[in-house]
């Protein structure tokens, strides 16, 4: 039994950690959940328990054993280090993540690297979780060479503000008003019937910091740096769930009825295997799978298979993915 | 001056036409529209005339000079070939497209192949078209290997039902209601905060009629059946304009900046060279050009590009293009 932290409990993923950790039965011995004043003296039930929120850390440094962080990254910079050494700390957020002495972890794909935690261990980027638990069959079969791929990403990978922001914008919309820009703030500009081909800061290349992450963590969690990766991300007016479009290219022949036979058996992944089936973001939200439909020969390659992702981009993208690592921790 | 019939000028793409002609002050000597029986006894002011809809074409055989073909594709199979030999039909159904008798025209790119016509001309697919406007130039200077393509396409392509569906769907989420699969009637499933990734009907080898198109129709256009294409098009709840993310292999080296400067000179292109900067769907209705932005190197190829482009997929997609044939014919 542990005494587990929950760092940033009111956010959208805070939330989800704790939904999971009773779904799961997770062995929590104490929970302790901390947020930002905002939400001091409120409280959530825990199964039974009612839990109070508390806005100052420093008294569960001592306590902790697992430490759940899902606060933005200039939080989780400041916080998460205090805990270092007292507890594990499983964070969600972009601070550690390249880190050479943070191991970044998909379960189904390397949780080996678990044990080479210094008191942090990563989760990746919910675009990249839900792209590698599929593709990490294929790659063990015969070698990623590259991959291409386009996002579909739901706003509320950009947190609750972003959410009420596209509620606000439909409630417009359905009235047959439109949208000023200055009324977009949580996401770049208006999202109610548009999509912003920009997730994250630019960097020097042209790419966002979103795509990078998808570039460097595939590369990190795969442990091979020769994998080309062009990543695309944009946003789109749905609430919940994360979809990909994506075209590898192998070292060895594939066919898709050979990728979608290994696929089938990963664990973490549900296949559509019928080609013509598909998933849809509207039907993912509260799922645990990476759905995988519309696997096909890639035309534009030899050894090309291309194919659509759909994942509930808070659960598998985030809570539930970090309450697994926790579970092969304990 | 010449005699000019819509086809359908009751839809999306033909009131655009309507719409464009009077824009552009496209010499009409007589206006005749043809629609379904619905539309029977309705007109329409067409500059300062009251223009009756019809809904039998028989007698516009002999009067039309040129008919612009906004009929979908079974009507226009039936209806299209009755005016060819008495006048030049521009059609912009996918009836004939790939017929090795029609040429498949956007003026900025094969306007020569106009003079091949033997009575019907095809206007390209909508995704087609804003994808070869701006790569005709790169295609010119470093030749395409090959093209790895995502779309996110707006309900406006499927026509006026689809518009009112995501409307009403849209209101329902304003609302805060949920949307039963057995009101979505124009498109396969509900559209509001969900995206649909089919888009027409599947063929054998695991890609829809639209995917197939876009491959087709390229190499048609180019005039060069070695271009590999893979396109994967995908409905998201945007009322107007396309937009698409796309990857293309050149067969010789070029930089993101020497790609801009081809494409900032080039017909129909709007460059927005901030690298940056982007287009995005809200603001191209009623716009002309295709958006190009986000230009820069592919990570995943050695002479590769990486864009993104948007553009109103019922203009420069459709009634623009099929306007602008019109003005090469006159």
């Amino acid at each position: 039994m542990k005494n587990v932290v929950i760092l940033g409990a009111t956010g959208l993923v805070g939330e989800e950690v704790l939904k999971i950790l009773e779904q799961r039965n997770f062995p929590v011995k104490e929970l302790f959940l901390f947020a930002s004043e905002r939400s001091e003296g409120k409280s959530v039930i825990y199964k039974t328990d009612e839990v109070e929120i508390v806005s100052e850390y420093e008294e569960l440094i001592q306590k902790a054993d697992i430490v759940f962080g899902c606060l933005d990254a200039p939080f989780a910079r400041e916080i998460v280090p205090k805990f270092r050494g007292h507890a594990v700390v499983i964070d969600n957020s972009n601070a550690f993540r390249m880190s050479a002495d943070v191991p970044l972890v998909v379960p189904e794909v390397n949780p080996e690297k678990i044990k080479e935690h210094t008191g942090i261990i990563a989760n990746p980027n919910c675009s990249t979780i839900q792209m590698v638990v599929p593709l990490y069959p294929l790659h063990q079969a015969a070698g990623i060479k590259r991959i291409i791929v386009s996002t579909y990403q739901s706003v509320s990978g950009m947190g609750r503000d972003a959410v009420d922001e596209l509620q606000y914008e439909i409630e417009c919309l359905g009235l047959g008003q439109t949208i000023a820009k200055e009324e977009a703030s949580a996401l770049l500009h208006p999202i109610g019937g548009n999509i912003i081909p920009q997730i994250g800061e630019f960097e020097g290349s042209g790419y966002t910091s979103e795509e990078m992450k998808m570039v460097n963590e595939t590369r990190k969690i795969f442990s091979d740096d020769t994998i080309a990766v062009t990543a695309t991300c944009v946003r789109i007016p749905v609430f919940v769930g994360h979809s990909e479009v994506v075209s590898v290219e192998l070292r060895k022949p594939m066919s898709a009825a050979q990728a979608c036979t290994l696929m089938k058996d990963a664990p973490g992944v549900t296949l559509l295997e019928d080609p013509q089936a598909y998933p849809m973001p509207a039907q993912v939200k509260g799922t645990d799978a990476v759905f995988v439909g519309r696997v096909r020969q890639d035309a534009a390659f030899e050894n090309g298979l291309a194919m659509w992702l759909v994942a509930d981009n808070l659960r598998k993208g985030a809570a539930l993915n970090a309450v697994q690592i926790a579970e092969l921790l304990v």
